[in-house]
């Protein structure tokens, strides 16, 4: 078996060989932990996200979305306590002024990069966020941020949003977006990187249901999650005992990467701080008439805050394995099981050859199904070859034009867990797609297959 | 007839009103000309690049979608031409320390802030990128842009996304994301913005056939403008005379905005000018080898470059009007005649009272209909004011539960443009729905209303 570092470089590899995901501005060597997604990324982004935003927007009445803005008032993250709290101690090497965490460094008496020794210089506050000016002007004033969490954004629009959705408390409020952090150090491949996207839902609730509420949305993330096709085991809760200046309650959903268990979303119960805060800095009141209490009150807040990215990475390792050939069990093939609903492409094309009207039927067909889902056409080496790259993108299913097609419009449909094919109606194929996405299960193939 | 500033005026109210669109961070007092977006306009946000990403990458066998980062490596924006080229002369006022664009100061010998006489500097180039700093140090080596067009992330890329997705030339690669512009005059609502998204696609052809598809993009673009609905006449085509440092031809669809006629879209022909840069900048090869014309040369790019914000603007202020009320003629009323496949909701769901049973069908209604699409369910005031909010919604349909509706399961269901209603079987909604947003034309109505 490989190591679990292999895997991680073997996945890295995929992602780049497949399409899914490589480094940032390549050609120029790279821009440090920051990564850019191919089509097959960019599709497997969009399906993860939009599953999101189904369950949590589209089919709740009490959740409403919105997309607000990465450049946001400087009086926001003084508000939130990112000015103050979101930093980290640094100590420079005096030789060779590299900068090190201080707490990474604690029983170190040289430096790591130049081996000098007594070389720090006393810690000094780093700050997290990225810093930018906005306008003509270079100044104090037009100090902007980019935000590193896209939670303030949903906190001051309470009311913005409210108000015209006619929510009453309990209700939240979502949005998918970019946020960026300045880590000292990033890496994982794209599990912690500076620039990086989440999903996240600020629920408001009355204060002492709190509990009762954050206990809800612990069990229905992790069912989320479940339902993204993750393998049971690979799943944990893990409560924080230490919490942030915000949290009176911190879990976090954890996934179990190779290069350890690692957060893929933590929920928190972050009482009435934000809106107080809020309150507090802005001059305008964040309490809440309650009509059913007759009560006036500052919601308490339960936060779902999701990494994209992090969900993606656990998603493709998480559906990665290496497994002997179905007929050929002496040789080895690589495979991405993914979801069919997450998966990027969901049917491979394949005229058997470049002849007798072959890749003609196979286009007709593509261009048919292309009004219902993602496909590829591949009409490039054996049919071999083209399965294996397929496998590894995680498209579900590959159809093959063949003689038979030309006589009785029929394909070989070939699913990809259990390598089994049968043949079908041409014009079935998107029904057959969607029975099988909805009862997927790991290797337990086409319904009538053999 | 109001005029066509206080369109604008009442545009921008709307969008609050409704939470469509507001200010970020309003609790501060803003962020200069920096805009969130509320439930529905992230919606209709989402629906029109949904529309672009089904239109230009899941139909198209010859164009792929990526999602490169925001920040990328300087020297690719020294390569682009930004670094030199993206620059506009300020001059600052020696009194007040405020700056202006030095060319529309030309013929002003007071500083039109303060009032000083001959106060001006000479005029200092000025950066319209964002910098900021990446990692722990800040210096000349970590200086990062954000970038301030998507269609970089495209050509750094192209073999990234070319092998991988095994295409030959002619073909494309499309994205949708966020670009950032330290503009010195933004203005008018959400036109011209500091941040801002792109929806743009890169087309990569063979050099003697460049003006074919130029005219071919065009063409496809400005069908896929009136494709979201828009007045015919309100859309134009603008070769430009002076052309961008990359171009060798550029035209773009305009819109009649309130204030005047603005770009929508860009169709550029670069040339080889981006390839060229990058290889010159990189050391990397962009020759692509074409094996049908066993040739080896630099594609030259078609480019679309669309504003998805301005795309929303526009089509707010194209289905914006204020008319008399069908049955109370006295009486206005404002409405969004957005096409309903964009529209932000597609049904408001209303009990005519709260008793008797309708609130709890209605809810049934609601959460089935979710399963379809998004929905509002609304319960507060008379059932004209309901219809009114909707009207300003934009949202195409409102059914309301009746007395009638415990009897036989019907509801009516009340048309956005014409306010003719019809009674209908709650379980045929969909359909209606469906089959109205196929056949949608601006003030025909349902087919069989009255």
């Amino acid at each position: 078996m490989a190591s679990k570092n292999n895997v991680m470089k073997d996945i890295t590899a995929l992602c780049k060989r497949r399409g899914f995901i490589f480094r940032s501005s390549e050609i120029y060597g790279g821009i440090a932990s920051t990564y850019d997604c191919g089509p097959l990324g960019v599709e497997l982004k969009r399906n993860v996200k939009e599953l999101w935003w189904r369950d949590i927007v589209q089919l709740r009445p009490d959740i409403e979305g919105i997309d607000s803005a990465i450049l946001m008032h400087p009086k926001v993250w003084i508000a939130s306590g990112h000015v103050d709290e979101f930093v980290d101690p640094l100590v420079e090497c005096r030789q060779c002024h590299h900068r090190f965490k201080a707490d990474e460094l604690k029983n170190l008496e040289q430096c790591p990069d130049c081996g000098t020794k007594d070389c720090f210089t006393e810690p000094k506050l780093f700050h997290l966020m990225f810093q930018t000016y906005m306008g003509p002007v270079q100044s104090e004033d037009s100090i902007a941020y980019l935000r590193p969490e896209t939670a303030q954004g949903i906190y001051v629009n309470f009311e913005n949003v409210r108000t015209p959705a006619r929510q009453k408390v309990p209700f939240g409020i979502a949005q998918i977006g970019k946020a960026f952090r300045n880590e000292i150090t990033p890496g994982n491949f794209t599990f912690r990187t500076r620039e990086f996207e989440q999903m996240e839902m600020q629920y408001f609730v009355y204060p002492d249901n709190a509990e009762k509420w954050y206990k809800y949305w612990k069990s229905q993330r992790k069912e989320w999650y479940m339902s993204l096709g993750f393998k049971m085991e690979n799943l944990h809760f893990h409560a924080h005992e230490k919490l942030a200046h915000y949290a009176r309650a911190a879990t976090d959903i954890e996934y179990d990467f190779p290069f350890g268990r690692s957060e893929l979303e933590g929920i928190h119960n972050r009482g009435d701080f934000d809106l107080s805060r809020h309150q507090e800095f802005s001059g305008k009141s964040f309490e809440y008439f309650d009509q059913e209490r007759d009560e006036r009150y500052i919601p308490f807040i339960i936060e779902t805050s999701g990494g994209v990215d992090r969900c993606i990475l656990a998603l493709l390792v998480d559906a990665y394995e290496v497994e002997p050939e179905r007929d050929n069990p002496d040789k080895m093939r690589v495979v991405l099981k993914l979801h069919p609903k997450i998966a990027p492409v969901k049917v491979g094309i394949f005229p058997l050859v470049k002849r007798d009207g072959m890749p003609e039927i196979a286009r007709k067909i593509e261009s048919d199904l292309r009004r219902h889902f993602m496909v590829f056409y591949d009409d490039g080496g054996s049919i071999g070859r083209r399965y294996r790259r397929q496998d590894e993108a995680g498209t579900p299913f590959c159809i093959t034009v063949d003689g038979q097609t030309l006589e009785d419009d029929t394909v070989t449909i070939r699913e990809r867990d259990t390598m089994v094919q049968v043949r079908t109606k041409i014009g079935d194929i998107p029904d057959v797609v969607r029975r099988y996405t909805v009862d997927w299960e790991r290797n337990k193939g086409l319904p009538g297959g053999k």
